[in-house]
């Protein structure tokens, strides 16, 4: 059965049925599964154990690589399954309890996650469920469409379980360069100097003793749900794109730049789909995940080579990959997470980094995730591994939401998940702040000027000159720094309430004309 | 002349007079100085600079490696010479001038300042004033108590001007290990594996043809001024000390620790102290600084070794080190700024972080800067080089300042250095709140009960409560999260005005008793 797949005759006898394979889950474990941005995900295993909670209740911690797909989080998180969440989440509902206490969210770097699992400093993987295209002659597990933090689990669950996804192609192996960092002290350099490099193992090599479970599955991923570019995102791409013109001019830059990373979703998305139209050639990515754009972009010619640790594509997309998927393999490589998001690689490396933010203030203070401050969206993601490390940390976002009832850009944000020194440039659709070796001061004023939107500059504008007037490398009334948020949240939008004026319908009454017809 | 000090006889001509070489200084250059908190700073050149101000007006960018000594800062901010300022200070003038905006500062990653110099993301340096011990046969820099960003200065400025300093010993000469890495992209990993490793030269390479003068000088370092340790430090050390020892009992530490670094100060410098009484034994030291605590631990034998970027002793350990320069010169490397607070150096050794947090909020996040949200102290320093990467991020801080008029510990931190995903572990005299792989609630839980003075206690405990009754992951009421600021602000003190009540002294006027005697 399934000999292409299972390539260790000894491993066929563990074969069994997803509901068989949750079992060896028990209530209280700490339980790892792949997928990263709904990329690889477990599919078949958790939605088994999410059934069998109905009539035997169980808790969890769920660690993953990133998000999930197949609404996973949402099925787990009706079941009351997940008592401890992390590192990162983009499920609704599973929002919602996380944001009315029910679920404790562990909100991390996503390139930490590994390093903290390695060093003991939280609760280590009982159980790994892994999604694999296969398993080699020495039990070693070959990953599908994300890599992710799979091979840290793998490494050091009690048990294994393997979900062997028949959707996805068995040509996929050789697109995964598997290595990890060795545990402290004595760890060596991580050898990877560039982006298309491999340095490790086309698989996760484990103890095929340690395989506990085999489960067949045939399902997609869930497709990204990234919007097409619209005018403003278009807008965004163009600011950016004119930088890194002016950048490659001044002899700042190299013309094929230096390796991309852009941030998951729609806007960031939409700014690589930008590059497809700029002079540049020969580009590189070093980022968390790939894409349509990645793809748009390596088959326009424009991208040499991208790496990253999943892939995240819409049906069309997907399926035009995986269907020359060995023509693509040439031109990516999936890491590990802790490789594609890692410090020491990224300084090296130097990449320019697009990463979306919720709001930002006028300092160039970035909120990643918490609506109204207190409210978690999806989490920091590997947003903060980048930005510190990046040769130039561009932040992007529209400079309104909600139809222009909240403005992108507040006096300060109630969040900081990446504090000014860790932003370089600001782009909206209106403009683009060149933040770099300016002082807060003159953050604001750039800020003010070319990012916010024209229906909140005055204000703004307003609240930094009277600030001034106070003092400070930093200044603020910090009895008004939330006013806006405050204003929203109390009438349903940032702006104040229009001043009471005769209107056009109210005139008749002021004319000195009869009342009479 | 100083024949030993200037080996390279075709340099001798340029030996000048501080004056002659402030000459070549001029209005609007960026000058990168040598000094990093206080140690090996420029000391003549700055003086000769000020002093031509005064009938010579001028404005520079200055670029240290972090604090200078000697009042430099604040003389040159007194006579105007400052017009930008970069990327840290701790003087009193300068930081006035900076909170009234007069002088931009602009606050940054001390790792981080030679990396954005070499990018060209920031002005280059004109001219550069490195204080040395020698100059070698070749027209080698052999820097003194810092390395700081020297090299970066020295390798990029137009002119170099070098003070050799006759008090520090030419014996200095093999404490110092200078490597830089090399311009991306193509840029090789860096080879430090082990803290006493020796990557580098020891001295600045330069073109002997740069160096445009000479400087004669004979002053000593300004000695540190952290404060002796005391009642609380000593809790404080004790607390940690405490988790040390559960984390080596636990298997997550090996008993020689993993390297220590401890921010410039009283408080780290203290708990640094409080090692000599613990078990723990073949310690080593990979930080920016060392200070009085570092040469106690070696001479105690208690530590094997340290690497920093400078020394900042108090004068009689100064003397005492300095005398005896052979004895620690196996003992000690100094290293470039870069290289001590590398993200690839430290996120591979793992060091254990002990920074001191200005304020902290209920979920963790620190301020490391800014006073009341606003006023610059002294910058973010190396805290978030080192918190970033750390095995264990460690933020000290005494519960409360002023007398008990300011907590330490707040709903929320009006401005955010180091986000509470890189704070594993906070500790105050009180106690100690292990934050790891918990939810904010939770965080904030673990740091109302352990690290808040007892006078805040409640007040934070309602807030916190009132704030999860609104829901969210990181519960706020955002109308009042800065009251304790406010208060403080408004009154002199975060406590409560007292309810009023019939005092003793007040009492006679409500008794029955006749007033008249």
């Amino acid at each position: 059965m399934y000999r292409d797949r299972i390539r260790l005759a000894s491993l066929q006898d563990k074969i069994m049925s997803a509901e068989d394979a949750a079992a060896l889950i028990q209530d209280g474990m700490t339980v790892g599964m792949s997928g990263f941005t709904r990329a690889g995900d477990a599919k078949a295993v958790p939605l088994a154990l999410a059934k069998r909670a109905e009539t035997d209740p169980l808790q969890i911690t769920l660690i993953t690589g990133a998000s999930l797909g197949n609404d996973t989080d949402k099925i787990l998180a009706e079941r009351h399954v997940l008592a401890r969440r992390l590192p990162f989440q983009s499920d609704a509902t599973l929002r919602r309890k996380i944001n009315d206490g029910e679920v404790m969210f562990i909100d991390q770097h996503l390139g930490e996650t590994a390093e903290l699992l390695r060093g003991g400093q939280i609760a280590p993987v009982d159980v790994a469920v892994i999604e694999a295209c296969a398993i080699t002659e020495t039990g070693g597990i070959v990953p599908t469409t994300s890599v992710g933090n799979s091979a840290t689990f793998a490494m050091q669950a009690r048990k294994i379980i393997v979900e062997i996804n028949l959707n996805m192609p068995a040509a996929l192996e050789g697109l995964h360069d598997v290595v990890l960092p060795a545990s402290r002290p004595h760890r060596q350099p991580i050898p990877l100097t560039e982006v298309e490099q491999r340095i490790g193992l086309t698989y996760i090599p484990v103890d095929p003793a340690r395989i506990a479970a085999i489960v067949i599955t045939q399902h997609d991923d869930s497709p990204s749900n990234a919007a097409a570019p619209d005018d403003e995102t278009r807008r965004i791409a163009g600011h950016l794109i004119g930088l890194l013109e002016n950048e490659v001019k001044a002899g700042r830059l190299p013309p094929s730049l230096l390796p991309l990373q852009a941030g998951i979703g729609t806007i960031a998305n939409a700014v690589l789909h930008g590059l497809a139209d700029s002079p540049f050639h020969d580009l590189t990515m070093y980022s968390e995940v790939l894409q349509d754009s990645t793809i748009a972009l390596l088959d326009a010619g424009k991208l040499r080579f991208a790496s990253a640790s999943s892939m995240t594509l819409s049906a069309p997309v997907y399926e035009h990959v995986l269907n020359n998927i060995e023509h693509y393999k040439s031109r990516l490589v999936l890491r590990p997470q802790e490789i594609s998001n890692h410090p020491e690689v990224l300084r090296r490396l130097g990449p320019i980094t697009i990463n979306t933010a919720l709001e930002c203030d006028i300092y160039g203070n970035v909120n990643s995730t918490h609506v109204g401050g207190t409210h978690m969206m999806n989490g920091i993601g590997g947003s903060g591994d980048f930005a510190r490390n990046a040769h130039l940390s561009v932040f992007v976002t529209k400079s309104v939401a909600k139809g222009g009832k909240i403005s992108s850009i507040v006096p300060m944000v109630p969040h900081v998940d990446n504090a000014e020194h860790d932003v370089d440039i600001l782009v909206t659709e209106h403009g683009l702040a060149d933040l770099r070796g300016l002082a807060p001061r003159e953050r604001a004023r750039a800020i003010i000027d070319n990012c916010v939107d024209p229906a909140y500059r005055g204000m703004l504008q307003d609240y930094f000159e009277r600030a001034c007037a106070r003092g400070g490398q930093t200044p603020h009334l910090l009895e008004e720094a939330f006013a806006m948020h405050l204003r929203y949240r109390d009438t349903g939008t940032m702006l104040p309430a229009p001043v009471a004026m005769p209107t056009r319908a109210a005139a008749p009454v002021t004319t000195a004309e009869p009342l009479a017809a």
